[in-house]
């Protein structure tokens, strides 16, 4: 699998080598979900900043200001569970147009407020500005993980075991549902607008993993399995296999992609946001590994397949290999 | 002087409320130039962030993509400043439209990087999104400052004399003669520009104050001495008597004024982006002032005024006492 030559990785990356390499105490830089920085008592500081845009990221034809503020905190503390971390503080940005009453600022901050709480954060600080053709936030969010337990996107070796914490194509499927008007039974629809609307970020099972030993390699789903999973890949130096049978696709997720004649495992491969952890583990770890979560009370990861030697991410599917595109949501493409 | 009913700092201050009272390691939240954060080594962590919209902050006529990177860093280290800190890492978000071009968005990196290099800073992260109606941008900076040597907004007492670090409305001016096109000679026009395109965050004066403990209270000049002089009174709880014929108004500055039938004044106090630190003195430590920034090698402060008794921000002129709104730029005004 070749990087995408145009479009947001290649900015990033451009962007990285202007940057230059950072110092020794900063244990991460340009590339994971969080920058990392050694702090002095043997955690390191956790950082990470997520803008969402109007008509870009989201609509509020589908998300009140309240969702919205509830929204633009959980896709950074996916990031911090992303390296098994625990969020502490955060700043907001918040761009208002002028014609956008105040009161729904409000309404968002609410949301955000109400989210910073249930997830132990506190926002501390950031500003507000003018934005006259939409609302523009961007969150910051500061969190802490043991140095030694930190897990990042790099570590997958082959012969580990590719595990998922919860369903896939949720989000993508609930969106297609409020863009589309897609007529479904309350009980189905409901759980997928959910997902969209308010994602949960996996925090107690990226604290798990990285307390527990039990991950070599780590990331959020963001853009979708297909650019997660090749994101460890690049990360690692090694390639994937996945099969398509163990892709955990709810019925409701296959019954919108048959209304709109979409391929199901598309929606499971390439819908993004469903903010599930995607990771890899030893293979003589799968029995401790279900037992950890089920212990902690938390659902049974889903196993995907197997980290293989090479540099390839492919689909095995009961008709023979087929190699997926390995790029999900492509901000510039 | 009362807090502006509508606007900017009543949003704010609502929002403050929703987000609640932080927790005791948090040194400082909601309501200064940067949060703060007890580190374990007796620093603390200075956290800052800052928005730029394309159209209300900066426009590409006035701006190169590469003098858009530098300043919107510069910003965030004015906020740094600020506190008397020092400035270390910088995460950035670049939202970017499809139809400008990416080799644009490299040349914004170029000048970022330089501009991080050259202030010492390390840019480990953030994202790229798509951003349709117009370039924004956000910084996030983290810096550190002895716990001990930390100023704020708050601290300025009766009595306590008033400075500034270097002359006011120089950056309004510019962006005046950019907006209007104005016919000024090279050398008039040249340093007013160049205050507007390219503002110096006045780390070094601040990191002194810190160290001399030589500050009671400390702002840096992003809105205008009018509205940041109010803000130390405000969080300090007294008022203050500016007197105008101190005010630093270069002869460049007044001739601007003079063109566009303004008052110099009106530009020296409620001109934005002047990104100089105003800051409040012991009276008797006048002397030991101008000679700490004589030894380090800065131009001498200038005394603008005096803290007194009471809420009021008063501008003491010639033909009597003349009250000022106290109020500069308001984003949502």
């Amino acid at each position: 699998m070749t990087r995408p030559p145009h479009g947001e990785f290649g900015l990033i990356a451009a962007l990285a080598e202007q940057f230059g390499a950072p110092p020794v105490e900063v244990r991460l830089g340009i590339g994971d979900d969080c920058a990392a920085l050694a702090w002095p008592d043997g955690h390191c500081l956790l950082w990470t900043m997520d803008t969402l845009v109007e008509e870009v990221h989201f609509t509020f034809a589908y998300l009140t200001p309240r969702q919205l503020g509830a929204k633009s905190l959980a896709v950074n503390l996916s990031d911090i569970a992303a390296m098994g971390g625990e969020p502490r503080y955060a700043l907001l940005s918040l761009g208002w147009p002028k014609d956008r009453p105040l009161s729904e600022a409000l309404e968002f901050g609410r949301g955000l407020a109400e989210a910073a709480r249930h997830y132990g954060v506190k926002v501390i600080g950031g500003d507000t500005v003018a934005s006259p053709p939409g609302v523009v936030i961007t969150v910051t969010v500061l969190g802490k993980v043991p140095e030694g337990e930190m897990l990042r996107r790099a570590g997958a070796r082959p012969h580990d075991l590719i595990f998922v914490t919860g369903p896939l194509g949720e989000a993508a499927a609930g969106l297609l549902i409020l863009q589309r008007g897609l007529a479904l039974e309350q009980e189905v629809a409901a759980p997928l607008i959910q997902a969209h609307v308010n994602p949960r970020p996996q925090l107690a099972a990226g604290r798990l993993l990285a307390g527990s030993r039990l991950a070599t390699a780590l990331i959020d789903l963001s853009d979708g399995v297909a650019s997660d999973l090749w994101h460890i890949c690049r990360a690692s130096g090694v390639g994937a296999d996945l099969e398509a049978r163990r892709l955990p696709v709810p019925p409701g997720v296959a019954a919108v992609a048959r209304q709109l004649h979409l391929a199901p495992l598309d929606l499971a491969l390439k819908g993004g946001e469903d903010y599930q952890l995607l990771f890899t583990s030893p293979p003589d770890r799968e029995a401790s590994l279900y037992q950890a979560f089920s212990q902690a009370g938390l659902g049974a990861p889903v196993r995907l397949g197997e980290i293989v030697a090479g540099a390839e991410v492919r689909l095995i599917s009961a008709d023979g290999d087929k190699i997926i595109s390995g790029t999900g949501y492509n901000h510039f493409a």
